[in-house]
């Protein structure tokens, strides 16, 4: 496989519904690191009278973040073992930007961490999680 | 307050942008223990050639039906202060069902569990979180 | 491999440094679940005002419970791929009691939880982990 | 209080059976961020064929050195409330070194990181954990 680049990321998320219904656009991109943004929808909200994006939408970030770093290391997909995410402050409406990167590349476990802030530079959740390859 | 009973979380979702997203309907409310359906949607899906539920949408399963054991035990709501998350297999596409139970419920800190199976009764996803009582 | 049974684990638990330290016995063990006591130490005290055993105790009963639970369902060995421990509450000089047992057993990926308890009976720990299964 | 110093930090440990019995020395400290070394003993080893050193172990350095983290930035002692914990290699009979910093301080919970190396300075175990503090 070609190693990955940011057109290859924007046409898995274009084929992808789930990170097309999160609105993620990947801005930056290396080695064991990625960066994406992702757009606000009303759809995230978990409680309208605070307006606070619900968890499972930073734990879908942490995730996404997290295993395209891998899988930018990698060349190659990996499946998500388990996640851990902690939440750091509420996250208002507003666009959220997610960072991901390696901490251990395996042969078969790796593990790699994630960052989500607000577009004022809060960080609003992280957290890590465990990644299988295949074959 | 009132001790949360069905009606009461059905409300609660239908306030809840989210929630309503998720399309979660409670089955089963107990002192510490609840169960609740979730509708599939295409949205859900990451990959269109597998078919699968992303893993972002199984970690809200597991905060909805944990925090909202809390809930119903405390009568009081809690704030997810962290989420861990183990995929145990594929959730292909089709309805999913959470249950929720107390591990522990604390003056301050309770820990909280749940489970996410399909409609053939399969584990899909599991896991358990650290909540925060207010006041 | 013979399936395991209490005087392979006590032998597996002499030829131990670490579980030996841990003052570690096998009370009871089926398929899937096993449950040990383990031997209060003065070494273990964090604090000695307080008198609590150390978090790092209760981890090494939750991984030790939790992983056996899998070597007896499995009649094979695997590999703590991460852990997670919940603290609920101090746990004050004493014997302890670990209670494991298996979540989801899977070919490579097995995920397994633990219940530690002073000997009234008081939940003093719990926690998951996924482990790798060699071969 | 005073802000904590090595000396601080020294007798803290001089006091604590558990970690006296880890064979802790601080190394480095600065505000959010610990460094300390961990003198190997034989009762350390999990098993005797492997001698590699007991997961327990592992995590009582990611949280000790975690909550030191904490511990110094806030000048004021948390509990743990939760702990996770990587394994990423089999950490062979020797000296570990352990790695402490903040990611978030809260008001009421913080949540810090840490990672173990061995002297060759591979990484061996890293992991985070929630914090309480009190008051």
């Amino acid at each position: 496989m070609d190693e990955p680049d940011l057109p290859h990321l924007q046409r898995l998320i274009a084929n992808s519904p789930y990170l097309r219904w999160l609105g993620l656009e990947p801005t930056s991109l290396s080695r064991g690191a990625v960066e994406a943004r992702a757009r606000w929808r009303e759809d995230w909200v978990a409680n309208p009278d605070l307006g606070q994006t619900q968890g499972g939408v930073l734990a879908s970030l942490v995730d996404f973040a997290a295993s395209f770093a891998l899988f930018v290391d990698l060349g190659a997909p990996a499946v998500t073992v388990d996640l851990r995410v902690d939440y750091h402050r509420l996250a208002r409406r507003g666009d959220l930007v997610a960072q991901g990167s390696v901490i251990r590349r395996g042969r078969r476990i790796s593990v790699c961490e994630a960052r989500v802030g607000d577009l004022a530079g809060r960080l609003v959740a992280s957290g890590r999680g465990t990644f299988l390859s295949e074959g």
